[in-house]
């Protein structure tokens, strides 16, 4: 990384460029926009890369004003596209994209997006052209960060699919079962558990015994509960699976549902879009200083950069205490 | 049905019951309180039987007030809760049911639920109790009214889902096959599928050639489109599965959702409360008038009431307009 | 109107224009995308003129193509923007729109607005440009259509904002007067008020008497009601003025809300959405007939055109047996 | 505070009180059941006080059970009820409030409120009965806590409204100013203002040059901005009156808006029910160590627990970055 910090401001940095990559995630947009505003306030001309890094290869690449960016951040999705393109940890297709930053002048790069997306800004620092990683992805599994963008809004839109699973739940006295999004990382069933009074919460970073779920809905509803519901990231177990499983040791009446996609799009909550606020006019504020390689987060409410590198090694550590939180409530 | 109009306007009937029954609907309990108000508003005694037909065998009665249905219009699921019960067919079954009727003092059933329901309401009238049926079902699928308490629900939550699903969809321009409910009738699928600007919509009403869905999803893309989307009430086909098959045809990304249960639940829409509001008064007043063994419609925004009898014979016309109108949309 | 019904379909008509005008109201841009892809689909050109009639005489017209109403149906608001403009009142003035369609070849337009949008449609048939107008108005105040384009959203919006509030006034035992939108026509508060329970619901169309209404609120909470609710239109009086009014009559704990402009936007719903689409596609079909100078509108279901002439005399209906229906729902 | 830090755990503790006072919050009825669940996981009983110091005062006091608090943690508002009872400061009436805890045998106390409810807490405690604080109030004004409960809610609610606005803002090329809500803290204001793209924010703790909003409203316009948004905090200024006194500067088209009680209501968010969660089960916890006279909060993501006295001499500190930061994102 000896090439990073290579900038001083005001001296060299006159265009930047933008993208998002990976999976979409609510707030993008927001973060797109903080970055636009922030450098034209300070004097750097903005470039949007569509379509993540197979767009900065083939070049689709225009300039951004003030207006471009207007109207965005109550918007979902991303308006620069995202896509998956694997073929950047090639070297030669990563010169390919050095060549179109070249042809545009553009001499540092934001990027929003997961882990792989912080792959390709590693390798274009390593080359000599600054990259800043925000973390874009709803899962909440990105080290060194608190908070992802996008978690906080896919929480609310889960919580409120779950609110309405919940009255027909209640008037069949049935059991769900729940998936939320959450591969390797289960703070959204987690928060999401929490927050729709879940019987029981099944996260990849716990260990859970089926019988003893059975047990908790069988007591819960031996004690006049009318509904029963197990919220579980999908990362663990398909919702249907884990249904007939459940259904090994009780006799309720049980249905499955996976929430899918939904959960990552929908306009983004006051909390993603004040936190991508944040992190894009700060993602600017490290390039405009010279910096490079690193990647932003949100720790005990204060925003941090850490090197790239760090994070590869590194795992999300979440809110475990709502897991035992959760057992009490549940009785 | 020689029984039934034996009541006569405020000389015998001082009670009813009421309950509900088959899949719940937002805008039952909106009905439930229609009913209960209005009959207290003429003198009538109201009884809330629990667990629908089974409650009712099962005596789960209970004496309602103008308080027990306060702050209850806005929320989704039925208070009295809901219960398969097809041990109702049984004669025997349903003279139980009439020994807890008298035994409560109750002459007369507002009955809200399905197609099930309503043969319990003709069978309870046979037997000398008058019952009127309000269409409690979100697919829209009662013969002779154009509109079921809680399609406007279900539907309008099917399509903020979607708009969610579209944000992501644009952002990695995929296609996306939505299952939305409906078993017999693909209301939900039209409305929703012309409410979200659907590339396809395929019901149970209407052929559709699968080869010619993928051309028009191709098409789409070649026009600039940026995402796809086909509604596919779950009726017809596993959205799964469907996409599978489209896939065959194109070799877009494509995506399969199922919305599920979520469409049941939730705060019902104004239209929803106000229908529902409309229907449980009207139930009360041909109850008064004597009347018993019909089923309450709405059609061209008047109430109606049919004798349940020809309701079995009959199948709901959905407005099939929509289908060939988002053909010419979705160009 | 001899001018009008002069075009065959088929024979002259290529090119149509497209314009909001008056208040903006969700599902505008449903009829704009409808009315675009419609005529797209049977070979007319489609021209967008921008801040409704104002833009007209201005020359702000612009081709649109399908993907012009791409990813528009959600969307509220107008992006064709909308303006007042009674200079259009005046031949000189429209005597210049009409220069202006001549330059872009436009032969006939469509107006979506209320009724000053309709007296412009009006003339330029006269002057020999078939107009169509589409009732474009959340206040439900435009003759011979039993709903406008709007309507269903802004109750729906107003609806949830009362939900709220009446959260905070039951937890305090409070009485709350609010001003939902509506100056002639009392269809929001009609509706809004029955789904939301209100005590009462003061509307232009009915005399209330506000003692009267002191009184249900009075014994609302001796009969244990935790909140009182008055939803007024804010044709009537100011939310403020009343609750003051009312407190002469009754010492309980008042406030007054004004949910204003909040009203006009947001996503629309799936009834406006489908209303808007079936509408737009309606004005096509009837300017493809060479017809002109109609208003389109929805009664009993069905589309119906009346010329935009008998719509100055006459005055919407709304369905008052909302009125008495609440009464009895609020003992 | 020499008697407080009295009980020992599972000595005497038996029974605790809990009651909501002064402004409802959403999230209030989360910490209840939070508090209630983990009390009666711990063994202890549990009592619901009902409108706050005032049913204390007249014994308002009902047993609470787990299914006391089922289906609750969804809900709005408290439903347990609030009142101002400003008559608590006086020894003689917190006297018969103890009598009342006495005759219940309640040993210890939550109470979930603002301000005013934490010197009742205080007091208790020096009576010798522990009584804990939670931070219930959605401006987020109370200090040593970076979050309230109910202030995510009440911003969520509040952009939701703004985002509405804003459609008929840009449909129109108007100006808004909307009062949010927020006495003596602007923290609403901050975040809603941030997260709707505001060309000005106005809070009490920041000066403001309303010469200088207008200008950047005027150049905002100039520069193609299609809308203009002011979000004011609603103890600085009434919109109607910051509207005219910006009028005098630039002669835009403008409107005000008070968003009002409703930002008071509506189901918590995820982050509200969490911290409510969290909070009531940390405040059991404390009684359990035997502690009193202190107020819950969070700093930092981490539950702390302040002296109340330390409280009355300090001031919530928001984050002003915030404000610094949108007016960079408003050019």
């Amino acid at each position: 990384m000896s090439k990073i910090q290579n900038y001083r401001r005001g001296e060299f940095m006159k265009r930047i460029g933008i993208l998002t990559s990976g999976g979409d995630a609510p707030g993008m947009n927001a973060a797109v926009r903080a970055v636009t505003r922030t450098a034209l306030a300070n004097g750097v001309e903005v470039f949007g890369i569509r379509y993540g890094y197979a767009g900065l290869v083939a070049g689709d690449i225009f300039q951004m004003t003030s207006a471009t960016v207007a109207d965005k951040i109550e918007r979902g999705g991303t308006f620069l596209y995202s896509a998956r393109f694997p073929e950047f940890a090639q070297k030669e297709v990563q010169l390919k994209g050095i060549e179109q930053l070249k042809k545009h002048g553009i001499e540092a790069l934001v990027v929003i997006g997961g882990d792989g997306s912080y792959h390709g800004a590693l390798r274009l620092t390593e080359h000599g052209y600054n990259a800043i990683g925000l973390p874009g992805s709803i899962d909440n599994d990105i080290p060194y960060t608190d908070y992802t963008i996008g978690f906080d809004t896919a929480c609310n839109t889960a919580m409120e699919a779950i609110d309405k699973i919940r009255d027909t739940a209640t008037s069949h006295q049935r059991v769900f079962v729940v998936n939320v999004m959450g591969r390797d990382c289960g703070d959204i069933a987690l928060h999401v558990g929490v927050a729709t009074g879940a019987d029981a919460i099944v996260v990849p970073e716990e260990e859970y015994d089926i019988k003893e779920i059975a047990e908790t809905l069988k007591q819960g509803f031996a004690n006049g509960k009318k509904h029963g519901l197990v919220v579980v990231a999908e990362g663990v177990m398909n919702a249907e699976d884990f249904k007939n499983e459940l259904l090994k040791y009780g006799d309720f009446d049980a249905r499955a549902n996976v929430l899918a996609h939904m959960q990552r799009g929908g306009n983004p909550t006051v909390r993603d879009r004040v936190l991508s606020s944040k992190m894009g006019a700060y993602a600017v504020k490290l390039l405009l200083d010279g910096k490079g390689g690193l990647a932003v987060g949100i720790e005990n409410n204060k925003l941090i950069a850490h090197s790239i590198l760090d994070l590869f090694d590194a795992k999300h550590q979440g809110d475990y205490s709502l897991y035992s939180l959760n057992k009490d409530m549940a009785k």
